[in-house]
């Protein structure tokens, strides 16, 4: 079976290792959010990409979620020593050396996504992992502070001030002539099933569906999200502040909603969200928490399994419509 | 007092900390060579600056002379993890700091000088380090080996060849266009004395003299060298491989002869090379062994007084000639 995901952070790292253990023999595809890429000290870090390497290659820091296990923080000790800036985006060592490798790759004249393919080489995260774009596109937040009104980086609204100030806009600079990365809209046409995990559906998901002809792509395809909003709340991460930036409300519903028909066929909700819907969309309920690997791969079990569903379903009216 | 003085990596960096405890209230500018520099992994490194910044300025590795104290190397680890080359480059953590910030500030447009002024700026040095060049040249050696005959970095040959392989040529590449970083010639002119370290002959002062004007302006001054052979053995590191290159002899009377009058005036020997001589130089034979800084401090003073012996023989010689 061939899947394709499209994931964020550490939410859509966690649901892809369950996925990957409920569907093991499959050849699963990530398109990996890229908006929230950063150059940093002349380095060049893509947050997004290397929490999904790492999670799936084994080297995350299980407790954060992001970053590697067993770090350390010289380079950043020293950097702060020479008085450079920013000293609050937190690079431990052992990433740094994977942002050196991204960057002299970069340099070198490499795309993004060959980049992140010879990186990939060593972590063995059991996908293929594809940025969105090898277009260089950045999330920025339009922020009121006592600097006035500005555009920030997403990182520095998300770290720096752990979006304690409201975001009135969310933009991503570059959208507009992102090209998908090579490789992203075959996957998606060979895809059997495309499943959405509880990612941020702004910052992450919504921003690669912002990439031309992805959504496009996945409004042909059967599509299950699994809602990352349980009983109004963020399961993790700070999504309601994301949400209420672009007008929606923090509940499944609205997720939903702002996925929309036709990209979304099926869409898991947690038990206290039953009663959830849209035409044209099938509505399952279930345990969405994620305490371990274990319950991530019982959650894509259920979305596997309700897209299958699905997918029989329009494969019999397809042939119900061949045999007229 | 001002004094200036060329400086390659440890044997001159451990002299310039006996030369700043000797002349604690001269103003010391030191020229810097730069033809060892290596771009790794898209990192600039300066390993003789860095070694003089890293000496006088506390945070050197006293056992090894060279690199950060308290130094640990899980950047080095990680890209060998990923396969990245070359691996025979030693750079520890703290290191990689100073050449992130480095790079960042040369791809920023600064020039060497400028950034080098900028990280002494955290190690206040005590003296005016200036690179040789704001011009990029490098140190090239040609060998032959089972490749066949072939140019090599200095950095290959000297780390991983550790000099074993015959040098047949030493070459400077780029030599004929560098320029004297700003500052360079003006600190010559200005200068009271200039004294020469025992750092290699060849590869490290010998390099500083190719770039053009230096050697003519320092023709001009009261210019006093310190022997880096002791009985026809070099004091530290591999120069009688760099002098063999050249087809020059591991002795204090051959590295004289190489340096050569008008640019040297005075010249420091071990007590074993007594009876060195060359015409219109004044040879003292003193013991040259830096076992600390204090036996450091003892040579810079030896220096220091044959150097101003000789330019106030010189003063009163010009006086004479003034008054006739």
């Amino acid at each position: 079976m061939r899947i394709v995901s499209l994931a964020g952070g550490i939410g859509g790292a966690r649901f892809l290792r369950g996925l990957l253990t409920a569907a093991p023999s499959s050849e699963i595809t990530v398109i990996g959010n890229t908006g929230d890429d950063i150059s940093l000290y002349g380095l060049r870090v893509c947050p997004d990409l290397d929490t999904v390497m790492y999670t799936l290659g084994g080297g995350i820091n299980e407790e954060q979620g992001w970053g590697r296990q067993k770090e350390s923080h010289v380079v950043k000790e020293e950097l702060a020593a020479y008085g450079v800036e920013p000293q609050w985006f937190g690079l431990g060592d052992r990433d740094f050396a994977t942002h050196i490798v991204r960057t002299q790759m970069l340099d070198a004249g490499y795309p993004l996504s060959a980049v992140t393919e010879a990186l990939c080489a060593r972590w063995e995260p059991g996908v293929r992992l594809i940025p969105m774009s090898d277009d260089r596109t950045e999330t920025h937040v339009v922020i009121s502070d006592e600097q006035g009104r500005r555009a920030v980086h997403f990182q520095e609204w998300w770290v720096r001030l752990r979006a304690s100030v409201p975001a009135e806009q969310i933009i991503l600079v570059g959208a507009d002539e992102a090209k998908p990365a090579p490789g992203v809209l075959q996957a998606i046409a060979d895809a059997d099933l495309v499943i959405l995990p509880p990612s941020n559906p702004v910052v992450s998901i919504g921003t690669i569906l912002q990439i031309k002809g992805i959504r496009e792509a996945l409004d042909a395809k059967t599509v299950v999200g699994v809602s990352p909003i349980i009983g109004g709340a963020p399961v993790r991460g700070m999504a309601d502040a994301c949400l209420t930036a672009i007008g929606v409300e923090t509940t499944a519903q609205a997720v939903l909603d702002l996925y929309g028909s036709p990209l979304i066929d099926g869409w898991l909700v947690a038990e206290e969200d039953a009663g959830v819907g849209l035409d044209g969309v099938s509505v399952e309920a279930r345990p969405l928490i994620m305490h371990d690997v274990e319950s991530a791969a019982a959650i894509a079990r259920a979305a596997l399994d309700l897209a299958t569903r699905i997918a029989a379903r329009r494969g019999a009216a397809t042939q119900d419509g061949d045999a007229r």
